[in-house]
């Protein structure tokens, strides 16, 4: 697979750890400007994209700045160990992310559709959000020592509100002056696996054209003026996909013979395009592959997510409290 | 019953011809500077009350302006004849409220909190809504004609934003500048017969502290700077209201006797207030009475409030879209 | 208050304590063939209730058997806790109404609908179990020692399925024939500091006519040929029984009075009753008491519940796995 | 795509007329023993198929009885004329099915997971039809004239209730006696396009392994007991056939060439499957094709079927009512 095909079928590559190994394999050695970082957990292992130079951005398809990966299959089969252990490692990934200080002010923001269960993650992950602006004021000192003020939004998708999502959440950043913005999304993947299994956090925000829901207008520090952390998990992958990885597999191997190559090269250059479009029609590029249990899925993760967003920005919240907040 | 019984229990009158009704018994005459009118339909009354002057808003505790109650306990029963006629009248009588170019800019603000049943229909509506801001400047002139460009926005609640429901909406005001905003939200009545069977509207917004989830801030022409409708229905009736006219129906007939009356002077003035108290405690002002089908009743209302509302806005939906889109 | 007043509203007094209490209050002395016993916990009173002569029986209105009653207030506020504490000793007193052997076959039911909120514990407690009927025979023999086999069952409400609730249990008992069934439902209190704070266990299972959906025919040893156990959570006080008691506040002290006695006297005996059916006309018996979080209310309690159970049915979940599957 | 495909990946085939096709275009003739009769309306296509004879019920994996597909992609564009008219075809075509006196009695049956939006259809069809047999007794004579007695059921799935639902619906059928059973599920289409646009009525009822669920065992007469129509609509296509029709679409062409079935004969015959289950691990057969909007899918799908299910089985409902019940 290479970025062509998603460009072609106007499909956003949303987790960074993926455009990165497409670009790899295409140049076949590193990427020039992207440096990459893999620590090993017992039930994830994280990886580190940091994308340095203009090249690789370019290359990449996506903007300089910090992409985490955290790869946890674990959690997907309802292993609450696994799933305590993926909520602190989010909180300590998120926390290397931002420098602020404790008495800061941050607005979390749910983007998505609530109406549409896959895209609906970003949504529940704010209804399940301890916010604390609303009394934060009202709160003993040394309560505000280890809570922030943390305010919460789901702006819903353009097709409910009719407004841009990036107008609503601009409007509401103007009137409460956030230090900081933490927008939880859902996301495509480039394969099955990482569906449930994989989040990604990324200080460049929210992508124009990115997520599910196909956000036109990014949600970003150029976007809204204020520094802007993106978690997302790929809860679907879109059916066009899996159709050209067939494709590729399927020819992967004919390709070895050398015969082949000659039929190959008679095809019209559309032609693998054109079967996706005609086995996908009439939904085209709303067809999506989930499993079976996504409403399960967009509960559990939504909770992982809740519970390391809410240690990070509360310290004050031990392991044990966030424990039981968790599950 | 008297406004000082609300205002001890903290309590608002949500609908003006309640607070009409009760200040004008107190009086035993008619309000100085209100004005009021009624007109009867096959399922419905319509009762016009009109604040002209600052004394009667005074006495009334609602600011200067129209309030228009629709009264039809056919649309509680699951009667669709009467709904329909009800969401016509309604469109009609929030087209007497309004004097706005057809290519006016309106949005739509559903208050109250989607995870609390009675407080939900605001966001309700808003999910029922056509919204057309986003298609309207691609739209064919000939609907733009008939077709006004709305936007909705459920802005939740301040326990879950942790963010005043006004600052939201006026942050979005600031951003689409609607040349109009229709807010719902479900309200409290002082009989329990209104639940579910009234819609008030009121072309002066939403007044702070009103409603079931207690605004803060009001939103109305003068907070958001652009022209406010609020379209009410009662889903509650506060249980303390319950208990103070159950209260007062016990004491009607006793005060018939003159010995009565040596006795209840001999009560401590807060003596009824106790009562109350103690019945309701630990719940306080939190507990609502409901009838017991309060999530089906929710549906149907919202579902005429969505009608009336699309009706109003879009001349170019005709009855029979309209009664298609209604059920 | 008196049991009368509430034959004569036709609503059932759900809870074996309040009958007690009501029927204790008017003997003014111990009542003859019941037996009381109460322990203290950290955050809960357990109060065992035995009605062990059908005297008492037919006093108190409700069958000869054991009736525990777990009050904590705290469980209300979200204090997990609490909420951990309660689940535990909700297990140890639902193993002490049964004597099972661990290969038991034990079947859940969740009475109540789903559609109507304060109405809709059963059936979330169901989905919140865990069952393993159809797990169990594959199931390695250690596993099986400490697992016993469970299934579950939201058979709806009249309303809904046109089919009376017995008679599908019954139906499915015949099929799957268990050794136990724990019957779980939503009921109505006498005072609204109960919502949500008290669970009731009866190895009575569930009379006729009881709960907030007032079920026909009970669902018992008699009818299903299988022991039953009830477990209930007030999550409603009937809007007549809030009426009443403020009247009742209210004559209390007015009573001190000897002239008042005299006034009294002249009302007619159905003066009280008039009063409250004016007050809650044309709802009546279907107005509810409850608090406005009723919806965050019900998730709490039934995952208190499901957790309770579960650890009673399946020794071999432990307390740690059962805080993470209770939270 | 032939029918072993299916069989090797555990997909069951649901849709006869799909089934049907893939025979006939193996045989390249007609299939013998199997009736095909088409029928085009304004916003639909009706497609009868009869295998009437053993020989092809052999061939296409389907027992030996009525199938009737109505083909409409137009309700799945929320095209409200074109839904109204479905649902009167349905309802005739249902009427077709059957041939019951006016005061028989019938069970509804909604089949799937509510749980899992994607299966969800069933219990949602459930929950918007007009039930009848608790008040039928009591209904005056004129009225049991037009109106059936009609009782609902959603049974739930073997994961959630530990019980096998062909088991709760035998036991429910033994007490209530119904004379007909019909029951509705959500089914896996062979093609994308068939989503949401298809309804499949069957005089065979559900046959064992099909439906999203998989469910193990035949609703049908044979083990109800009853006649047993089924009612199903595709709301997902298994991913491993996207898989399949991608690499079959990609050969065909391929295949033109003669060269190339030389290298194609070299391929191991497992390869494609091989390709299949790489490109699906790890969630395998449980990865389903989706529309993004499938929960607008569900809910507009299910009043279609609900409305024509409520007009074929109460004939006293007429088209007026019927469309302001549909909607």
């Amino acid at each position: 697979m290479n970025l062509d095909f998603f460009k072609n079928n106007n499909i956003s590559v949303d987790l960074a750890i993926e455009a990165h190994d497409i670009v790899r394999g295409q140049l076949e050695t590193e990427i020039p400007g992207a440096v990459v970082d893999r620590h090993n957990y017992e039930n994830a292992t994280v990886t580190v994209v940091k994308i340095v130079e203009p090249q690789a951005a370019q290359m990449m398809g996506k903007p300089i700045g910090t992409y985490i990966t955290i790869d946890a299959p674990a959690i997907r089969d309802n292993n609450r160990v696994a799933q305590k252990e993926v909520a602190e490692i989010l909180a300590a990934q998120l926390s290397s992310l931002f420098n602020l200080p404790e008495n800061a002010n941050v607005l979390l923001v749910g983007l998505g559709n609530w109406q549409a269960t896959p895209d609906s993650l970003g949504p529940r992950v704010v209804d399940q959000t301890i916010v604390t602006r609303h009394l934060y004021k009202y709160a003993p000192e040394e309560l505000q020592g280890g809570m922030r003020s943390v305010s919460a939004l789901a702006p819903g998708v353009l097709g409910i509100t009719g407004i841009e999502t990036a107008e609503i959440i601009k409007g509401v950043v103007e009137k409460i002056q956030p230090d900081l913005i933490v927008a939880i999304d859902a996301l495509a993947a480039g394969s099955v696996e990482r569906i449930g299994s994989t989040i990604q956090l990324a200080d460049t925000g929210v992508s124009p054209g990115s997520g599910i829901g196909n956000k036109r207008t990014g949600i970003n520090k150029e976007t809204m003026g204020v520094k802007t952390i993106a978690i997302g998990v790929p809860t679907v992958v879109h059916a066009a996909v899996i159709a050209q990885v067939t494709s590729e597999h399927f020819l992967e191997k004919l390709q070895q013979n050398p015969m082949f190559s000659q039929i190959y090269n008679n095809l019209s250059p559309d032609y693998a395009q054109d079967v996706i479009n005609s086995v996908l029609a009439p939904f085209a590029g709303n067809l999506m592959v989930t499993p079976k249990e996504i409403d399960d899925l967009i509960l559990s993760t939504s909770k992982i997510i809740a519970g390391g967003v809410s240690m990070a920005l509360h310290p004050a919240i031990n392991a044990e409290q966030y424990s039981m907040y968790l599950n």
